[in-house]
């Protein structure tokens, strides 16, 4: 179920409230990447503490290891890694097409060797909502190709086709599974299901491509709108193309991705991209950055991020950012943090990721406010031009 | 002050109380390593959850990074890191014969180049207790030579003659500082002073040593209870000798160092050894292994160790250990945690670091109880027995 609560009237921007089996998630939502079973750096306690209402678990780092074996022998994704929040799964198709070796796509599906020990594997549409399902995830992904940046015009639109055709084949999948028809489904793979997801319904969502062409994010996005998904996925955005190219992308698709189902903008981006994304009606999102740059000393605040790694922190007595309420702010100067980050003291990343991770989630909350207060509009623009023009002070 | 509560009957164990300036220390107690400013993998907040009493920081390491400077500008150790403990300061003694290169041995003190960026540095008696002082530490140690296993008779004699000498020079600085007559000191290194430490007294322990020689164990022990020190530690143990001479060394000097005031044995060391060391009469340790042994995977149980890389603990539901309370094994699989270990997620070492300083925390919390009870004896050893006999057959 996904209410919409309010509306913003100087973009397209929306306030709302998705229900899954696991728990209510507020939309704009931040999803912290759980890659292999763990928001890196982080606990389950601390995800709870910094009020993260949903995870994202990455199918195909979970399939490759610790193996689907492991995790049905636990009884899912939750168990396994003790969260009991919603989690949504990618469909692991975006790391066999970043990650894996040798990689052979055909209508059927892709055929690869994993990057960890070169063993090789077949995932097919089908095979991604077995897989999904044995991991038990609240939101489900169809498998999708993502090309890469720059693309053919011509690849580009074959590609979101056949994305289209393994879409419906996922939605197949998941309409059988619910209607009873899971006769299929059983002969292929008799163990991935009948654990603990089958109480509760997971929700499909799709997965609108077209790489940079705006006629073909279009077609795509009315493709996949057909299909009746629970949620409407962008991906192939954030790949490597300039950021105008990607709002571009994301403004041809939403006028035809259904308003009444959440949107989801995949694996991006900074705070301002953020803001930017949910005037264009983007709902929900998932980065690796919070995460990824705290490990390289990196933090962010409302005037761009910090390295903590310079020598300008040394003696710093303030926290990562004033007025800051995350748990290394309220207990920690930069100076402090500084040098755990320079004598690579595994508490500084910590830290950082912590601040991070509050700061998007934070975010989230900022906009979630002003959305119902009817005054998003002007906190964006006022958020991202303060952000950039001081990011880009700082870098001088 | 030191406060003798209980003794056993059956050995020299027995169960005391030490006042510090930041808190009470219940003895036997383990005391967390904090290298570098902080205890691998754990937050300070983790540490009080852990009910650790005190932990102990690395001077030789503070000393080359931060920096005096850094630490004095935020007024000490326990404000830099935010701990509100009590705190025990090395002299540098330890790492500088063990990390440091091109050292240079004289009366007066040590040259050396630090590990990091190889700058020359000189560490006298008077210059370790000023750092200290800066540190701010509750508790902190005189400078000694910690001589290498295996060592020459004559070498080890004149050494811990040194080391006596040193140590006299080290309490003649504490007795001026708290006589009022900090003038000498003064002319030395004019801002070691003047910070958070000086509103409380610091315990100054003097060091024994000797190597693995039981008649210079006992005139080191005896040299230095003359001078009069606030406890009384043993160093030079654990530096490669096999466990029956560490024994002996100890055994040699304990009956020489004040029973009313508190015994250090430092650096050491297994769960047995702690508990054989609290029967001959100690009542403090520091030792890597809970955090140094967490980030290889390996876990303490009262049966031995665990190493939780290993296939068998794939599909294993259970906890680290039965009926432990720590937090790690109250929530997560040993599954689990393996899949972190062997994927390299952080969370993987941050979950048996936390387990492991349960383990030795808790350990001397029953063996304080033990004491309490009169039954300390047989429990050591029943533990002993049961740990290395489990441990032998694991190993196999």
């Amino acid at each position: 179920m996904f209410e919409l609560l309010a509306y913003d009237r100087e973009s397209k921007a929306r306030r709302a409230r998705l229900t899954t089996a696991h728990g209510i998630i507020d939309t704009p939502a931040f999803m912290p990447v759980g890659t292999q079973g763990s928001v890196k750096g982080v606990s389950p306690r601390e995800l709870r503490e910094l009020d993260a209402q949903i995870i994202l678990g990455n199918t195909y780092h979970l399939f490759v290891r610790p193996g689907l074996d492991v995790i049905k022998h636990f009884g899912g994704l939750h168990n396994f890694m003790n969260w009991d929040g919603p989690i949504l799964t990618d469909s692991g198709g975006y790391q066999i097409f970043s990650l894996a070796k040798l990689r052979k796509i055909t209508e059927d599906g892709v055929e690869f060797q994993n990057h960890i020990d070169g063993a090789r594997a077949f995932i097919s549409p089908e095979i991604a909502m077995e897989i999904q399902a044995a991991l038990g995830g609240d939101i489900v992904m169809a498998l999708d190709e993502c090309v890469p940046y720059p693309c053919e015009y011509d690849y580009a639109a074959q590609s979101a086709e056949m994305t289209t055709r393994w879409a419906k084949r996922c939605k197949a999948v998941a309409s059988a599974v619910f209607s009873g028809e899971s006769s299929t489904r059983s002969s292929r793979a008799p163990d991935a299901l009948g654990t603990a997801h089958t109480t509760a319904r997971q929700l499909l969502f799709g997965i609108v491509q077209g790489s940079t062409f705006e006629d073909l994010r279009k077609q795509s996005a009315q493709a996949i709108a057909e299909l009746d998904f629970d949620g409407y996925a962008i991906g192939g955005v954030s790949v490597g193309e300039p950021e105008e190219e990607m709002m571009r992308a994301v403004e041809a698709a939403e006028p035809f991705s259904p308003g009444d189902k959440p949107r989801y903008a995949m694996g991006l981006g900074t705070p301002p991209q953020l803001l930017e994304m949910i005037a264009r009606g983007m709902d929900m999102f998932d980065c690796v950055l919070p995460t990824r740059l705290a490990r390289n000393g990196t933090a962010f605040t409302d005037t761009g991020t910090l390295n903590l790694k310079n020598a300008e922190f040394a003696l710093d007595k303030r926290p990562i950012e004033e007025n800051c309420t995350c748990d290394a702010c309220r207990e920690f100067s930069r100076g402090y943090i500084r040098h755990l980050i320079k004598a690579e003291e595994i508490l500084g990343l910590r830290l950082i990721t912590l601040h991070n991770l509050h700061f998007y989630l934070n975010l989230m909350n900022r906009a979630r406010i002003e959305i119902e207060r009817g005054t998003f509009d002007q906190f964006r623009k006022a958020f991202v031009a303060d952000y950039k023009t001081r990011e880009a002070m700082r870098v001088e």
